[in-house]
């Protein structure tokens, strides 16, 4: 049985990882921590859990906690887990970040896009960005897994087949992504209130949101160059999932068939990418409380665009989700467990 | 393996049978039955099953469906069930009604209220009402099992306990119940669009809803004498999710101790009936998804009534999840097989 | 052109107000209070009213207002207003206060419920209880109005008429109140986050709501004897509306065409409540942001008891737009002058 | 007193234009076209109108109508308002059509798009295209006003000043929109069943949608050579709004002041078009049941691209607001008689 720690467990993200860890039949949670709610119930916290979670919440050190787990996830704000590794710790345990620390390899465009300082930039190396379908291998042998961001893991599984195969200009990608409300996190601000996203719509962080250089730093592997995209984010009045459609230039002369075949080759083997039937749309609802990631395409031949979506629950995953899955990476698990879940609907 | 089949695979209910039933260790479904979609491929009617379930839609054979079956689940209109089941499939099969066809034990109770002749009253003895909590040892023998009602479940699971310990006059019973819009149903009517029912909320079927004398029938089992009560849904903006608030003249004297320790006899061996910590209001979201009922109470001393608030998943405990709760009786498994999924919150 | 102050105009039903206002043709908004904008832009904290309003929110200085303007309107937390009145205010302006601290007649009722010290009790004699299809005459001579809570607003107009002509036991009187959000402000709280209003439904304040003793008494007065009856609100996830189910015995051998010659003696020429056609329950969007209010109600023979039904915008009828028709009496405007909205549908 | 006819009075957008229309003072509504609803009450099919609106349903007989009416407004799928126009019907009354009938020049496009025979291309050239900001004067002469489409008018008055004054390369123009479900009409399908939308996000029509050659051929007009433009719409689980965001290459060295000057000279004398303040992105919410257009931009360096937002209600400035305001046109009146709500919040 493998012993997980958490910190952070009482944001949207970290609760998520708690659903999600009590179904998985090889691992146990040993550590709910929580800086804001520190010896309380976990379960007054997360009322779902009455019954079913005992614990009390316990504070944030990642050194105690290396000494009595084998996994460490930080679901926290920017900054705390690149705060708190060392050496030491990372000789212990395994650690999943779903936090942005580790996943941009440059320190620079981190500290420019975070506003932050980097407090442990000498791991930035070794961490491995977290996007299963694309690290398989890598993620196996990590110390430090940088889970993907909820918006990158759905932009780049909608577009990396085609950036990969040379079919889309990756330069002249705009990628309009659209997310429900949980992705706000569970502080109490007065833009997330129920009054204030119900029946409205926004964008939001245009030209400016943390993704972008995510998704263009992860796209540059794919082609082996610089790539400059568009991102913009916008709210939408419901609890989970978000919906990438994302636009870019054809290869002239690139057909349906070609491209569905790209799609099939880089995801007719990945459990968790759907390529839906020609025609059909992916909807966040098809895959909510799942791991799945619907995808599907559209060539404009007026225009030679081509129109790809993508649609996911972005705290399965585009965050806790993909956290077990990364996780059973690394301790040899079926890469499925704990992930079997099949989507809600309605 | 057991094998399963479901008449009504289409309508949400039937829809979340499958959910749950996907993720049943012992049951295969070998049959999705549908009237309206015979031969369209199930994953195109519920296209969160896409890479799920390959299967084809078949048409309502009942008798057919009893060779190839251990277990017939029903999850059609009320009348359907009735019209088909007869003495040799019964010999071959368990059945589970998700209908109201066998819920009631008198006919003419069923023919008022529902409007409808009843095709197999010579079952409605034999029957057993499959509100787990209540009839689990009856359930494990029976050969159909009358699935309750979503809004009864929650009802007389709510206030069963003090009528049957005396602890209210079951005659000033007042059931005042929520229903998420999936109850419904999938019909297309212009009731249940978007517009309609999104920042909407209603009462319906006002002193004449069906589930009226069900939950009757039932509490008058347990006080052993006539009950009548008022009881009135209401439509609310949601997809999932009753709540029930029930209110009764509280025996006179009677403490908040005294009717805590009467939840506790009947609930706490009960894995999937919650009694809430004091002062908790149940909420529809933190039972979401899975086969809980979470019930609470509070006492009025100014006018010595007590409120009753209970809460459940329509689709899972309310249906489906009930009827898994009940083949696992019936055939032996562990009663929460299939059912261990956490409330998934948000 | 009657000119007008808002204490606390950055509320939902303080913005309510300014909407309202703005269409109507004989008033004038000269003050804009809010405590936590004061010097910003009011059309930055209400985008919607971009262009619209060019005013600077002000702060809440009663005294100096009362030299400005002819009424005040307070929609501020219990207590303010209270705390603010003094003779010389009111020898000068008309009040009318959203807040409850004018309401109740016994400060002891109010300080019990409230858990405040009354900052000025000598007021409580002379203040009107502003509702106005009760009330009229009284209203058009006041120099203070308590406008009424939208709970009560709602719960006295749905059953007032019976208790009044003795057709129902005001004392099994149940009142099951469902309200949207927006009655719980705009402060920056956790539960009425979007992820966790969104998708659910809970009931609060049970047995202990302070619209309560509001309710009780104005029903007292209509019969002429106590009242105590039991108030549950529930909160639901839909922006405006409250919709409110009511359950009483009923007077053996009462008919529905005399229940409904009774709300017809009441209402028939009261523009603002509409009783519905025979059969048709109240629904909150078709009164959506305007000032109706829908009664109706059925008789079940079965019981003997009434079910009475009603449904009004909180913000309107139940806030600010009975705040408007209280000022229209006050100053001798058409009384529906400025909220002449058709409600908006969808 | 002018005199109105509205044929297709019960769809979403038909019983907008009466609920603005019952707050002009010029106009009365002496015709409500419903084919579907023939002799019912209007306040039958739209209970908001309860004590409003006491007329009853008529068909769609447009030649009498013609002989009662000053201005029939159709609010009718496509086809229909084209097949029965006449000269003779044109010699007596004003028609202002919301469907697409006359909205497209080229009935060779019209035909292509729609799969429809146009049965009256011979009115193609002399309706006017009743975007009003732009054709204003025009309008005014009018016999025949072609209503614009939803989303077409919030694209077109989101980028045309852009695409007028040279800023933009039209032809790299890329639209995302996304609405509310109101536009979908009020017709009884799954797919717009509570319980699909709620919860869930889709793009559809996807480089396929009919407003495409309706922008293109508006923004040709502005820019006065050919444009071939993408546009993806989307369904959002809200009842109105709808917001777009459209993405184009920058005329390399434009500054954020040049571009503001540009939506500057074009809206400031216009009242429905609001260009916010730097920074703020619309929100459906802040123009909700209002005339209102809220537009903005951001310009992003990095790629030299431009982001240009806009929001509006659909069923408002979206259609039945926009049929008004070219009424208003067409009669005389004060252009925004009848159309002065402040948009609601929330």
């Amino acid at each position: 049985m493998v012993k997980a720690g958490i910190i952070g467990s009482t944001g949207y993200a970290g609760s998520e990882l708690v659903r999600l860890l009590m179904g998985h039949k090889d691992v146990e949670i040993v550590w709910y921590g929580s800086r804001s709610y520190i010896d309380k119930k976990y379960a007054e916290v997360y009322r779902n859990m009455f019954e079913i979670v005992d614990a009390v919440c316990m504070d944030d050190n990642m050194e105690e906690l290396a000494d009595q787990v084998d996994v460490i996830f930080t679901a926290t704000p920017q900054g705390l887990c690149a705060s708190l590794v060392n050496e030491e710790i990372l000789s212990k345990v395994k650690i999943i970040d779903l936090s942005a620390d580790f996943r941009l390899k440059d320190v620079k465009v981190y500290e420019e896009w975070y506003k932050l300082e980097h407090k442990a930039p000498q791991y930035l190396d070794e961490a491995v960005y977290g996007l299963c379908e694309v690290n398989r291998e890598d993620v196996k042998k990590a110390r430090i897994v940088a889970n993907p961001g909820c918006y990158t893991t759905c932009s780049i599984l909608t577009t990396r087949p085609l950036v990969a195969e040379g079919l889309i200009d990756p330069n002249t990608l705009i990628i309009d992504a659209k997310s429900g409300t949980s992705g706000a996190g569970r502080g109490a601000k007065l833009p997330n209130l129920f009054c204030e996203v119900n029946e409205n719509m926004k964008a939001y962080g245009v030209a400016t949101h943390r993704h972008t250089p995510e998704i263009e730093e992860q796209l540059s592997y794919a082609c082996h160059k610089p790539v400059t995209i568009n991102f913009t984010p916008h709210l939408v009045p419901m609890n989970r999932g978000i919906l990438v459609t994302a636009y870019a230039s054809l290869k002239p002369g690139t057909t349906d068939e070609e491209v569905r075949a790209v799609y099939k080759k880089y995801y007719d083997h990945e459990k968790f990418v759907r390529v839906l039937d020609e025609g059909e749309c992916p909807e966040t609802k098809w895959v909510e409380g799942s791991n799945y990631v619907d995808v599907n395409f559209k060539i404009d031949p007026r225009t030679n665009r081509i129109i790809m979506m993508g649609a996911l629950d972005n705290l399965v995953k585009g965050a806790a989700g993909q956290a077990v899955q990364n996780m059973n990476l690394l301790f040899g698990f079926d890469e499925d467990e704990g992930l079997r879940q099949v989507p809600m609907f309605p």
